[in-house]
Parts: structure tokens; sequence; C-alpha cells
């Protein structure tokens, strides 16, 4: 029985480690994904009905409704969504991944990002920079413009540089983030100059005019976490090869959607496994307190599942005091604990502080459960509110539960219990 | 006696980190630069006749003797320089500096970087990519139809958008560089990216076409090294206000020509002190080995000189290889030897896997001799003959002579002797 885990669980690492992600498209999601439907959004984390949601998620399903024209107003959006007349599926079913309440609905632009070993295609929205923004549960009027310009503006922008471009590799990116700071999760400084670098030439080769190419060269420029979104896409590109590897305790998907965590195991196919979220612990941007906080949220855990994140602040010290995690010591401490519960060491992604190690990859329920040891997690932190915005950044844990949870359930597929 | 230096000291390091370099335009230098004249050559490091100059320094003085239009060949222009038709000078002479060779002709565009505290301006040639250049000795048609490109399409470029920017502020810059892995000497990766991050926007808004900046973006954002010049202007405009302090034991300048190296003290003014340069140690490209180097040459180690190359090693580790220099720990321990023989730290440049400790800054003579350590110097090599180019990079020593001698003269200003 160990010897197949073993081996199932060496074939999910070779997987996730000869993944080549490309960002290739950026489309409208109603076009780029099959089954997204009129009168439909997609959320972060498992499936949750309206009721159970959390400020922010039910704030930005009112705004994307007003958004796609389902509603004249918000008030008027959130009796539409109460009534029923709203569907609710996790980005998760979808092949897509978003950040914080991880709203997706028809006419936003998605990122395609192919992952050109396995031929799978995986989506997520742009990010829309920082402050008052409907993935922290953002959705007045400045909310809802920017997203209009995403969709008018940046999104065929980018499309046809990637057209020129004949798509752009992302594994090489990340690869030079980890070698200049960026973790992919609450810091992708790098990782957003090197893609801008990497794809403004295309930009202008496939611009009309350059005043419009200068307002999209300007909003990428501005807002340091633009690659998150994309190492979002990367990170699900990746992991679903490795989903449905029999006899393998892999993780390979967490999410939160701000009530419910919830993990996907290779072993055990789409089933979630779920558990309460946590409050994260953090830092608070001026004015504002842990009082404030919604419990953790968003599909940008992808990025900790393929081992960047919280598992490589390694090579992020700057990202350890944005978070309240301390020194560079500490920032190193994270990632040899996650050496813990993981399978294997990415021999592409290496952490310059750490002498060139591999980011830890593979997250093995066994040895979350053997050592006690839950997966940390770099993340935003939104108010509880709906309508206000981010408020810090901090770390945050998986719940066990979810671990106990799956490998109860993966004993019964084994046939053990 | 004692007490009058370390308050003379204090007062160069004051000016340091006062200073406020500002990218503010990019010229023909002939234009930019006082005094700089027809046929007359500006070269690395300290004064040198013809008669002692190095390969590298040769070929490259041909190379653009061809390109300004004196001479049809290089044969014909190598008989022109050994004539005594063209005048030679230290791009030190004229408030620039330039990397490896460091040519400088009227014709080749140049960048200044105002320093906006002191009021004063330095200049620095545009980097021409890697491979087979005029600064590590290149000079055939390939080499001059780059530099034509430079001062007939990217120098008008950035001038354009550096008027509709105002200039780039570069010390934020390249704070951001070292908590991403860049030295500013032989890894310029981040800060290249954040330049060109930041100038994109301005250089879509001043562009007449989208296909010639196209070809702008390209360009920058296929070598890494782009940023060193600027850096080394920014280097220059740091140091000059520091020069001519009564009392101050600190260095103003270390600069190489490939047969002296020289360096300037502040209480010591303009003088030179110069010894034999030394080898590199380093890493040879394939095909090439130590036989093929030419000695140490260049301005660049004006970077060392505030505290950057192999100053801040500690801020990158993925250099420490490329230049031969071991481990991430090896890397830290070059900083920390730094710390030995520099008057301070600079407080707005500081070092991620130091905890953020200040970057060495202010290298002070009197240290030198006391610890007998010699300041550490990331450097290109370039091979010995005229016309190939770079073979290779490594780590070199500034020679203790030059600090002996350098000393000596201090305490004859003093009155000391």
């Amino acid at each position: 029985m160990r010897e197949r885990i073993e081996k199932a669980n060496q074939q999910a690492l070779e997987r996730m480690f000869a993944a080549e992600p490309v960002l290739v498209d950026v489309r409208p999601a109603g076009e780029a994904m099959a089954g997204l439907e009129d009168r439909m959004v997609l959320h972060a984390g498992p499936p949750i009905a309206w009721e159970r949601m959390c400020g922010p998620l039910r704030g930005a399903i009112a705004g994307a409704a007003v958004f796609e024209g389902w509603a004249d107003d918000l008030e008027a959006a959130a009796d539409l969504a109460a009534s029923g007349a709203i569907a609710f599926h996790p980005n998760h079913h979808f092949d897509a991944v978003g950040p914080m309440t991880g709203i997706t609905t028809r006419s936003m632009p998605v990122m395609v990002v192919e992952n050109r070993t396995f031929g799978n295609r995986a989506y997520c929205t742009l990010n829309e920079g920082l402050g008052k923004v409907m993935r922290f549960g953002g959705n007045d009027t400045e909310v809802l413009d920017r997203l209009r310009w995403l969709a008018d503006a940046l999104g065929p922008a980018l499309a046809k540089a990637l057209a020129v471009a004949g798509g752009l590799p992302l594994k090489g990116i990340v690869a030079r983030g980890l070698s200049m700071g960026d973790e992919m999760h609450q810091r992708n400084v790098a990782c957003t100059s090197l893609f801008l670098r990497e794809i403004s030439p295309a930009l202008a080769r496939a611009a009309g005019d350059p005043k419009s190419l200068a307002s999209v060269l300007e909003f990428i420029a501005d807002n340091d976490q633009f690659f998150l979104n994309i190492a979002m896409a990367l990170g699900k590109a990746i992991t679903d090869p490795v989903r449905g590897i029999e006899g393998s305790t892999i993780v390979t998907a967490m999410s939160r959607n701000g009530t419910d965590f919830g993990i996907r195991v290779s072993g055990t196919g789409d089933d979630w496994f779920t558990a309460p979220v946590e409050m994260p612990n953090g830092l608070y941007f001026p004015g504002y307190t842990e009082e404030d906080a919604n419990p953790d949220m968003g599909d940008s855990t992808i990025v900790e599942t393929v081992g960047l994140g919280g598992f490589a602040m390694a090579a992020a010290p700057a990202v350890a005091g944005f978070v309240g995690a301390g020194s560079a010591a500490d920032a190193a401490n994270y990632t040899h604990t996650m050496y813990e519960i993981t399978a294997g060491r990415n021999p592409d992604w290496t952490l310059p502080s750490l002498d060139f190690a591999g980011a830890p990859t593979g997250i093995d329920i066994r040895k979350v459960l053997e050592t006690g040891i839950a997966p940390t997690i770099n993340t935003g932190i939104a108010h509880r509110e709906p309508g206000v915005g981010q408020v810090g950044a901090g770390i945050v844990k998986a719940p066990m539960a979810c671990f106990v949870r799956a490998l109860e359930a993966f004993a019964a597929a084994m046939g053990v219990t």
C-alpha cells in the first residue's frame, strides 16, 4: 500500500514538474470558458449558497450583477441574488481560479494559460489593481468602471500582443521572480516587471495608437500585484493534470470562499473536503484592525499548492515584513517547515537564499497529519463588510480538519475502511 | 586630527546619502558635455597614453574613430591614434564614466543624471547590449551599426520619454533592485525591468509610431545589463559632490583603464593614485580561459564606490555564482567584509538577506590599510585582443598600492609629513 501511494505521488510530482504553462490569450469569460452561462456567477472556494456567504463575497456578487446588467443597482442586485435567480458555482468547477472573492462572470476578460505538456487550459480574471476592487468586495461605480476598461481596453490589447508574441511561457518568469524576491502570492514586484518587460514590445507592435498603449502600460506598471492572477492561472494549469491519480495523497487544490476552506486530493478526484476558514494573522493598513477583517478567502492558495506563496517565503524576505511574519531568518524557516509536508522539491523553481534548493512542492496529506504542520498561506485580508476593500495582509493556516476528512475519504477509496 | 578626519568623513557620508540622482535626459555627448571636442576620445580609468594602452582599449578607440568619421577603416584609425592626432582623456575629467573601455566621443548619446540635491550632472553612454560591443573592445560593422542606432533611435526616444515623464528618480529603483537580487554591477535584471516598467508608458506617450517604439522596448527588454550604465552615472552623480572635503579619507572614485587602477580621495581633491591593475578571478564563457583575459578595466567601479556591486553582494546570491564567488553564504560574507573598510551604512539602500542592514558605504583609505582588506569588485572580463569582446565575469581586488600612495599624499596634505 505504502509503495503504491509513493509511486502515485511520484507520478503526481512528475506531472507538476513537467508542466509548461504558457499565457496564450485573454478573452471574455463567456467565450473562453465552456458552460459559463448568463446569470451565473463563479466565486472562490468550495461550493456555497447565498445564505452562508460572507459580506465581501455578497458585495462582489451584487457588483457583478450590476456590471452584467442583471440589476440596476446594488440593492436590486442583492435581492436578485437572494431570490435564487443567479446560479453560483466555484471557479474550480470551470477550470478557473479567482483571487479573494474570485468573481467571474461572462463579460469579464479572463487570461488563458495553456499547459502545453498536457493540453489543458486554465483561466483567471485580470488583476484590478490595489485599493477598492471587486476581489476585496468593492462594488461602487469606480470599481465597475474599471472592470469595463479591463474588458474594453486592457483585455483586447493583451490578447493582440499575445497573438503577436505567440504566447508567453511563464515557468521561466516565475523562476526568475523567485531569484528576485517574489513568492508570487503577496509579492509579485519582480514577476510583474519581468512580465511587462517581455510583453511590452508585442504590446507596441499590436497597438493601434500610442496613447491607448500608454494607458495599458501604465495600468500594469502601477500595480505590483498584476502578476498574481497570472501566477494563479499558472497554478491551476499545473495542478489540473494531477487530478484523479489513483492512490495519490497529493493536494491538487486549496481554496476558500470566506466561510469554508476546501481542499481536493488527487486520489479522491474532485471531492471537496471542507472546514471553517481561519482568521489571518497579519498587519493592517492604517485605520483598520483585526475587528474589520473578514476570514480567509480566495482561490489564490493555488500558488501554495504548487510550492509558491507561503511555501517559497525564503525567496521573499521583504514579504515577511509585509505579512507580519518577521525577519529574513523567519522567512527561511517557513520554507524549511513546508519541506516537512511536501513530496518533493521543484528542480526549476529554486530559492537563492537556501543555496538554490528547490521550492517545497506537492502537499502530502499524510505528512500534514503525521507532523501536525498545516500549510502556510500568505494572504490579503478583506474588510468583512461589502464595498470596503482590502484592509491588510497576513499569514493563515489551512485548517487541519480538511486534511483529516480527506484522509478518511482517501482510506475509504483505497478500501482500507 | 582624528576628530577632524571623522568629522570630514561624516560630511562625506552625509553628502552621499543626501544625493537625489534623477535621470533627466539623453543627448549627444558633444552637446551635453562641456569641452568634449572633435578628435577627442574619453576612456575609462586614470589618464594613459596610447603607448601604454591595452588591446581592447586600443581596439575600441579605433572603432570610435571610424564611427566618428575620423578614419575610413580600423587600420587607418589605429595609425591616426598612434600619430598623436587624437586627444585622450579620462571620462572622470568630464563628469562622466564609461563601462570597460569606457569610450565616449561627441556623437555618442549619453544619459544625463542630475543630482538634484547638489545640482551637479553626470554622464554615461547607453549600454550596447551583450556579446561583441565596443565597451569590451569590439569594433566591427555590427558594433558600429549598433552605435548608430543608439544615436539615431534609442537616444532620442529616451530623451523624449524623459521629457514627458519629467525625469526618472533613480534612488528608489536601486533600493527596490537590492531587494530583488541585483547588486547593480554584474546583475541588473531587476533594475532593468523596473526601469523599463517605469519608463515604458512615457516612451509610448512620446513615440511617433508603434513600430519604432517596439524596437526600443525590445532592445532594452533583451538586455539584462541595460541598467548598469544608469547605475554608473548615478554613482558618479553621487560621488562628485563628495570631492575635495578637507580632511576626508573617503574614496570618491575607483577606476581602471586596463593597465592602471586609479583612486581619488576626497581630502586630496582630483589627484589620481595609481598602481598596476590586477587580473580578475572568475568564470569564463565556453571556449575561453584566463589566458584570453585582459586585466581589470572600466569606470564601473564607481558602483562599488557608492556601496553597490561587490559591496552589496549579499543582495545578490545569484551573482555570486555568475562571478565564481560561491554560495549565498559566501555572497553575504563579501558584504560583511566590506563593512570593515567603510565609514557607514546606507539608510535607504538595504540588504534583505542581512535583515535589511544598509549597504556598506564610503571606503575609508585608513581602514583599508589598517585591515589589509582591499575593496571587492564584481567585474566583466574582456578579451585581451582588440575586436573580440566579453569572455567572462569575475571578482577583482583594488590594488593596495593605490591606497598606500593615497594615504601618503593625504598625510602630506594634512601637514603630517
